[in-house]
């Protein structure tokens, strides 16, 4: 199955997060045609372990020997110091490295050019968002915010502005909309109970009842098919009511403003607006299920000082992460929790039950910080007023990998707390090439043991799908009664992208550090690539409903940190040499040179294709429809008519209303809403316009 | 005088370079009011010096006495360690910290706010350029360039694209030109030394004759009025016809297109173009004065290498420029002069002249070296293939102040050379903090001393413009002889802000790091920033001719530096304070964090609005004529003609003849070129469209 029709089926998203498995797996597959077949010979046959005991001076003397396992003898460290046998380790690295260089070039390119495709596709969700631009931070005015946006809007792009929507505050009319949608289900649930009951025993059939009182315990008893037809009846006109009041009243500083050319929506989104910098930003809409409503309409002070508050805190979980757990572990001992619940005191005393809590208690603290760590990083991040969810799991990935580098890569090799790493780095940073070089080799067999219990175990969960079986199956018996409930209880979920990401990469920079110093790591790694490859294809295939699609934005995120990656193993094996005595080591130096110069060029060349949207791109396919600056107008679709992808461009109806939130109704209230708040074509402010009334336009 | 009539007359480059005086002075003002006022009697009183003397153990053993000039007890050095009265300076410190921030951002705010009245004035040159776009890396084609870029642009922007101008390359018509200028020169010259001649003594005057071979030295000889005359006849066709090869053989792969909307201009500079992103570069067009033409046409390639090329060489000047200075200072002792010049001898033996060599000659490199410095970054600056000239002074500004806090500032604090403080730094760089606390306070004396001199000679010799005047009045006795001449030779030139930004701003740094430890440095600041102020604003108001004009796209460059600047006297007092034993020395650590905060706040907010024009200032005053697309376009004008403002927008053939470089000749040389290449206006196109030729109009 060819990467297009992955994007297809499943998202370019899925895709980018699929392709770091592909990536992986080629790095790895190239490393171990010279690692593995060639280098790893030279390290076993060199012998210098068993040739250091035999000494005669050591021989003789257990502490001066000498401890090694046969990973060990397959290492770079079998080598005798020195010894022009290293020479295969430099070629070793310079493999490495230009295989790692090639392989992420075309990758990066092959997904920078899927993604134009995505993006200029026709009927694709792509399209919507194309004519839609976000605005955010509009300033404080007395008019109404309507007329505010379009009046602004006018001014700047007279011929190619079609219409705004005004973001409003939702948390109001998504209660209401959320309470008609728990009664039309309960409804639903209710009847279906009734109905099954009667198949049963049509006579002695009981309509199913429930108390309206708190959580169904109290209250007075009602018939509960009857009480949810009737509130039905009154939350339709409550819920219109809510959502009148939404859009005429709670109107916050942001807007979606809609364009008839994509070129120009384009063009709008990248470029400064306002004479303040601070009012009036603009930038890409995100696909419509991929803004988060609540975060927009912050302003742009407050959202500064989140910012900045977020990445304080980051920093302290990062580098002190290890306090609080103390702290809990230190409640959590046996004798606290028995002064905390004497009651239990009799099971306490039962010797296997101590014997398990005094082994596991103080960890548990521990793995249940590990555990929730990406969900409280995601939720730190979306406090961030970031305008889209991809855009929040991007920012989760990026802490938690950073987490996981300082405390799991650092915090193994050379041991401690983030903060004792920071610490040791700042007061001996050239010193760092040495600290990677000495300490990274010991810690191999630990972290082979790693990628094969993540392999292994983490891989056999996600392939039983146990939990979820089990889960589903506990609903489908008890509360599961309409076809509705049963996809509810089904669904599978999105993938957690800021999650899972960080922690294929972690296994990705283990892989490089140890490729060349201890190359039987290789196909370990390239069991797990391997594996999640099939896995995870499968899951984008087949499992997997996406939450939103961004079009691969994730890919420079994982792309970056693979050539992070790289850099660091570079520095480490640089480090090693120098500790092997290598005398040639300075042929070393211009590979992490080489890499800073790939990154720069990959940024400059690759990476602004995600970040921006060509006007070339946008305009694909239907640059004739600019040219008459016509969305979905009449006459031109008339005299194009013979093009079949005109009539698939979507109209300015269709673009509002799928921006619309689920909560605010479908597109005739948004027609409703604008018909008096915005003039319903640009067509007619030139109109206006060349008839001489020129004082009324901007008013 | 305000700052705007400064802006109308100079231009705001010239005022974004006085404004840097202006700010220091009210940030020094600032620092006076507390740190002299209120700060300076408290480390005089404080007495430590001498009370340390005059101590039992100490008074008797000269050995331990502490050597303190009268500089040293105005400085907090004079305070006990550990004292209560350190808190004076605690509050100098958070006075300081916000004067800057508050009188930074002010001063920051108002010189955007400059710029975008700037940009959106009418008549102003700003005006031409924001009709175009610099188009660089355009692909290989087989077609020709000017229907190339005509139908790309075409394609993306149908309604509002005017025509594009291709850049060519000029050196040979630059050498025709130069050629036939200098032709018309020598005519004009001999012409004038006849006629003075002939004023003289009318009959014997002679012709002037010169030889037509090498350096006027050798050949026939000819009477150079006749040859000018006939020389000149021949010139005038050669060059029409390499101007017109240029415009059809020489083109090269940049382009300037021109828009008839400034807002459609303006969006086009900052969108991405091409799908692939190292293709139709877009950039705002720098000012046609501005533009280096030389630099366009280098790929997207060639100017990736030349830039990491570049910032090598100047990582190797700013930390290693010791060593050539010590091998032409070794080559360059009397000893072997004296071998290499045996014929001097007799010169060297006088003993006044050996005695001066001896200790001058190996400081004669590092003078040389020291002079030609900025004009050597300069140089190399230029060869990152730089579209503008403002930007490479900015680069080199940017270069040279590195240059100058590594070798001069933390060279003479630290001592040593720039990559031994760097071998410092990496090694122990939490102790950063330590050793510019121990080592900075020391070296008051030695900086006051500096900005004294700096300030008297430099701005003597600036007042006096001694150097200039001597040069005038040599050419003028020898070589002047036509007002052409004359005007030349009196031409004073621009501000070359590469070099003298940083030396200012070296200042500010020494100021700012000493305005709480030794306040005595503040009045002379205020001395130097306020004749500097002096001066420079009569130099930019009635001495300097501006080269180019960026709006002030100096000034983000400016203010970051005073902030870095700030940061850095931040953590000179905060390692001074733990020197100095003070308990609550963590009071001081929110300010650096601040400051860090404070920078991020302005970049965000002020720095786009330098780099980016937003659409809003683009088509201040003249939005309406966007509406109707016309740029001086004979029926809107028409129409609108009571509005004074439209008949000063300039016709697209005007702007084209602002972008033509002098050597390719006036506005109908352009004309004449493009009325083949290119359509006339965009509204042929439409035109063509409407009547149904579909294929035509791309091909």
């Amino acid at each position: 199955m060819s990467d297009t029709e992955i994007a297809e089926r499943a998202g370019l998203d899925a895709l980018a997060y699929v392709t770091l498995f592909k990536t992986a797996l080629k790095i790895f597959g190239a490393s171990f045609l010279y690692c593995v077949i060639i280098e790893l010979p030279v390290n076993v046959t060199a012998n210098y372990y068993a040739e250091f005991n035999q000494q005669p001076s050591v021989a003789g003397d257990p502490d001066r020997q000498l401890q090694f396992s046969n990973f060990d003898k397959m290492s770079m460290g079998n080598v005798d110091k020195g010894s022009p046998r290293l020479w295969t380790h430099v070629i070793a690295a310079y493999w490495v490295a230009f295989s790692c260089y090639f392989i992420l070039y075309t990758i990066y390119k092959n997904m920078s050019h899927l993604r134009a495709q995505f993006l200029s596709s026709f009927g694709a969700r792509a399209t919507v968002r194309q004519y839609a631009v976000l605005v955010t931070d509009i300033p404080a005015s007395e008019t109404d915010r309507h007329s505010q946006v379009d009046s602004f809007f006018h001014r700047l792009h007279p011929r190619t502005y079609e219409r705004a929507q005004v973001i409003t505050k939702l948390s109001e009319v998504d209660k209401k909309y959320k309470e008609k949608e728990k009664v039309r289900r309960k409804l639903a649930h209710a009847e279906a109970v009734y109905a099954e009951a009667q198949k049963k025993d049509s006579e002695k059939a009981k309509r199913p009842q429930h108390k309206t009182g708190f959580l169904g315990l109290v209250g007075e008893k009602v018939d509960t098919i009857d009480w949810c037809q009737k509130r039905l009846a009154e939350l339709g006109p409550e819920l219109a009511e809510e959502r009148r009041k939404t859009v005429n009243e709670r109107t916050i500083d942001a807007a979606l403003v809609f364009f008839n050319s994509r070129a120009v929506a384009t063009m709008a989104a990248q470029s400064a607006h306002a004479r303040k910098a601070e009012s009036w930003q603009t930038q890409f809409a995100p696909e419509p299920r991929d803004v988060i409503w609540a975060n927009l309409g912050v302003s742009w002070w407050e959202r500064f000082a989140r910012q900045s508050i977020v990445y304080g805190i980051t920093f302290l979980i990062i580098f002190f992460y290890m306090i609080p757990i103390t702290i809990v572990s230190g409640f959590s001992t046996l004798d606290n929790l028995r002064q905390f619940a004497p009651f239990l005191d009799p099971v306490f005393d039962i010797g296997a039950v101590r014997a398990i809590l005094q082994g596991f208690l103080p960890q548990l603290a521990l793995l249940i910080f590990l555990a929730i760590l990406p969900k409280l990083l995601f939720f730190l991040t979306k406090r961030e007023d970031l305008t889209s969810l991809s855009h929040a799991d991007r920012g989760t990935a990026g802490k938690f990998y950073y987490f996981m580098v300082f405390n799991v890569f650092l915090g193994v090799t050379v041991a401690g707390s983030a903060f004792g790493q920071l610490k040791q780095m700042t007061t001996n940073p050239t010193g760092i090439v040495d600290l990677l070089g000495s300490s990274i080799p010991q810690q191999a067999t630990f972290f082979i043991t790693y990628i094969a219990l993540r392999g292994f175990i983490g891989y056999g969960l996600a392939l039983s799908q146990l939990i979820r079986v089990v889960i589903y199956l506990v609903k489908l018996k008890f509360t599961v009664k309409t076809e509705e409930d049963k996809r509810e209880a089904w669904a599978p979920g999105s993938f957690f992208y800021g999650k899972n990401v960080p922690k294929d990469l972690l296994i990705v920079l283990l892989g490089l550090c140890y490729a060349v110093i201890s190359p039987i790591i290789i196909p370990f790694c390239i069991v797990y690539f391997g594996l999640g490859y099939i896995i995870n294809k499968n899951q984008a295939l087949n499992v997997i409903v996406p939450e939103y699609e961004s079009g691969g934005r994730m890919y420079p995120h994982i792309h970056k940190r693979f050539v992070a990656s790289l850099f660091i193993a570079q520095l480490t094996l640089l480090g090693y040499m120098g500790i092997m005595k290598f005398t040639y080591t300075p042929v070393m130096i211009p590979l992490p040179v080489l890499t800073v110069v790939f990154h720069l060029f990959t940024k400059k060349c690759l990476e602004t294709r995600f970040t921006a949207t060509p006007i070339e791109v946008a305009i694909q396919v239907s640059w004739f429809s600019d040219v008459f600056g016509g969305l979905g107008n009449g006459g031109v679709v008339e005299m194009l008519g013979h093009l079949q992808e005109v009539s698939e461009e979507p109209t300015v109806s269709e673009v509002a209303a799928a921006y619309t939130p689920e909560c605010m109704g479908g597109i005739e209230d948004v027609e409703a809403s604008f018909s008096t708040a915005a003039p319903a074509s640009s067509r007619e402010y030139e109109t206006v316009l060349l008839n001489g009334g020129n004082g009324k336009v901007i008013a």
